[in-house]
């Protein structure tokens, strides 16, 4: 008997949790609602353990994110660092309501207040999956069992923009306007340049249907055979969705989010046969036997943010695989912390069919000491210890500050942010087109 | 930028496999299709990688198992350490039958030959995952996420079985005989005494239904309030099946694969509504779909042995979750490093509502220095690295020696057995009553 082996491990326990809201810019990218903000919330969460490792992780920075975070942070605290498992059952509770169509602040689907719990959480996850990787001395992908490819694909992730924000004092960017199919073909060929991408897609519902379609198929002959996607984030009607679908079968490698219900969905799918993918009506576990019983859904775009953390992205990866589903990954604003955490899990999941979308190219603020590039698509899988990504602290102190200073932009609210030029401008409601 | 940051961390290769057939000792358990023989194969498995560690797993030992075994172990070595959910990929292939109803070796459902590939790498990984553990110098459970609970309940398996084997030079055990009601009771009291166990389930499809129900009858008014099932291997008509469901609706907590087909599970259920566990019917991926879509079954009897590992039992309980199933673990004949295995995943599982099954206390023989304690009716969870046992090699070698000695039991084949008893025996097939 090896007496080294009666000896119980034990591991650090989690000291302190400091949450820092922050704004960081953001491009006047077009979208179903509205038009980016010129600055975006987003959360930074550090978990410090005994020792004085520090890991990091990154949310939704909203108030009702950043409120939630403040209030479950204690329960974080005196947890060990070796029971990462244990985080997910913080704050569980009967979930309610909160918004059936949150289109202001990311068109996630409906909001609940158990969405945004698992949001919260997520960033906790990566932070103490960052602070285990870095005591032990081993990348977060080793904690998930392991990476089975040492490179993430993402795809090129497309927008309709203005050439710049209609406000003063907004950041500015190098990427032009994008406002009509020869804009698009632009931006992708920017793109292209920039990282290299295998794929693109054009997030939709900006334009009428017929301008996106012309604008998908210029796309397609630009870049003959690379996969493409069309996300109008559920703003069309069943006979719109029918049509786009039509035109596009056989273009686009899979539609994403064409309507809004299960029954739509499911509709668009039966009639069309076109692959459908999802981030808003599968964005929790309860979600899913609707949407699959229906067929509604052939490949769910999995978001660690919205499925409580890397491990949950896992179970989401074993659910699609149960029941043939293929999964992909959906992005919202977000930073190198997140970039790291989604190449992590991404790295482990074996049946990882499609390129994952990220919005990291848009992002010229970041709070990690040094940017993550794409190279020919794909981000390398980091492997050293922890996420990989050492926090900037100058930059975060920063970015806080312009947070304290911009309390009018503590919200996403992307139909406020168009009202900056369109005074008259109104919710167009879904479906719009 | 931390330099340390920039490097990436390297982990030992798989050095060497080793795979070595033991026979142990196994009671007179009578089953539906015979009696247990009175040895039993099992196959260690030994991983060693860079710096000498080895890492230890356990799996079927019969010939089939043995054969893929050898065949895949090559595969296994000069991989990473640090890459276990690369093991699922080894072999993976096409799947042809092996045997529709493979009663002979285990009752668990048709068996394929990607079942086989699947339980020959449950023992690879966790014997990686050994490894990896003793390594980090973390437990396997800090592995798979950590663990949410510090103990993990098992029943008490009870079996009818004879007093002793009908041959000479068996083994011999304490437990005596049970073949009715007041013997099954006599037996659970032993159960209790030796590990508290807080429920027991009866291996049934034995006797004609009718003393089944009145032995389980006699359990609960013995042990008035704790949660019984009764499992017939698939054994009974649907009539059977239905008569039994409604005589023990409210006395027993599930009816573990009372009927052998989806269809006729799922009638009983929907007929009677008593709650149905298999291990039958759903015991791979491809399962779970028709299964649940009829509601077949409530309670999923996970085995990481059949499911190839224990992420792959993490994957299994994120599908039941999903799916608003209850989540149980099966059992077969088994030594201490599959107890170990089975209780370090059941501890990270969030959602675990029924006690585990463990053939455990019917094997007198071990593989590990220190034999596993139930303690009111629960295993402790090792927080030592790895697994947390040690492998006895002295007990190896001497079980292997006992393999090569006996080529006449390296199948395990309960119908053959049961001649020895009663040499004009047939196999009873299903259904049996």
């Amino acid at each position: 008997m090896n007496a080294e082996l009666r000896t119980g491990t034990t591991f650090p326990a989690i000291t302190d949790v400091r949450l820092t809201p922050i704004l960081i810019a953001d491009p006047p990218l077009l979208n179903l609602s509205g038009v980016h903000q010129p600055y975006t919330p987003r959360l930074i969460v550090e978990v410090e353990i005994e020792g004085g490792i520090v890991g990091v992780g990154e949310t939704y920075g909203d108030t009702v994110y950043f409120e939630r975070a403040a209030a479950l942070a204690p329960e974080l605290v005196g947890r060990s660092i070796g029971a990462v498992n244990s985080i997910g059952g913080i704050g569980r509770g009967a979930s309610t309501l909160l918004d059936a169509q949150p289109a202001a602040s990311g068109l996630r689907g409906a909001l609940t207040t158990d969405k945004v719990r698992l949001s919260v959480l997520s960033a906790f996850e990566v932070a103490a999956l960052d602070a285990l990787g870095r005591y032990l001395g081993v990348p977060v992908h080793t904690l998930l069992g392991g990476k089975v490819r040492d490179r993430v694909e993402y795809s090129g992730y497309l927008f309709y923009k203005w050439a710049e924000h209609p406000v003063d004092d907004a950041p500015a960017d190098d990427w032009g306007a994008a406002l009509d199919p020869a804009g698009v073909v632009q931006l992708a060929r920017k793109f292209f340049e920039y990282g290299g991408f295998r794929s693109f897609k054009l997030k939709g519902g900006v334009m009428p249907p017929d301008e996106e379609i012309a604008a998908i198929k210029a796309l397609a002959a630009e870049f003959p055979g690379m996969p493409l996607r069309l996300d109008p984030n559920g703003g069309w009607s069943l006979p719109t969705a029918l049509h786009v679908a039509q035109e596009l079968t056989g273009v686009v490698e899979y539609l994403e989010d064409p309507a809004v219900t299960v029954a739509d969905m499911a509709e668009v799918h039966r009639r069309t046969g076109i692959p459908l993918a999802t981030n808003m009506i599968v964005t929790a576990l309860d979600e899913v036997k609707p949407a699959f019983d229906q067929d509604a859904v052939q490949i769910v775009l999995s978001d660690h943010h919205y499925w409580g953390g890397l491990f949950a992205t896992r179970d989401l990866a074993a659910v699609c695989r149960a029941y043939g589903r293929g999964l992909s990954m959906h992005s919202n604003t977000h930073l190198g912390i997140s970039l790291a955490a989604m190449t992590h899990v991404a790295a482990t999941v074996p049946d990882l069919e499609y390129a994952c979308d990220s919005h990291y190219p848009w992002q010229s603020e970041d709070v990690v000491t040094e940017r993550i590039t794409f190279t020919e698509g794909a981000v390398t899988v980091p492997d050293a210890p922890g996420l990989g990504v050492t926090l900037d602290r100058d930059a975060v102190a920063r970015l806080h500050e312009r947070w304290n200073a911009m309390p009018h932009l503590h919200d996403r609210d992307d139909i406020a942010a168009m009202r900056r030029a369109d005074p008259g401008y109104q919710d167009p409601g879904i479906p719009k087109y």
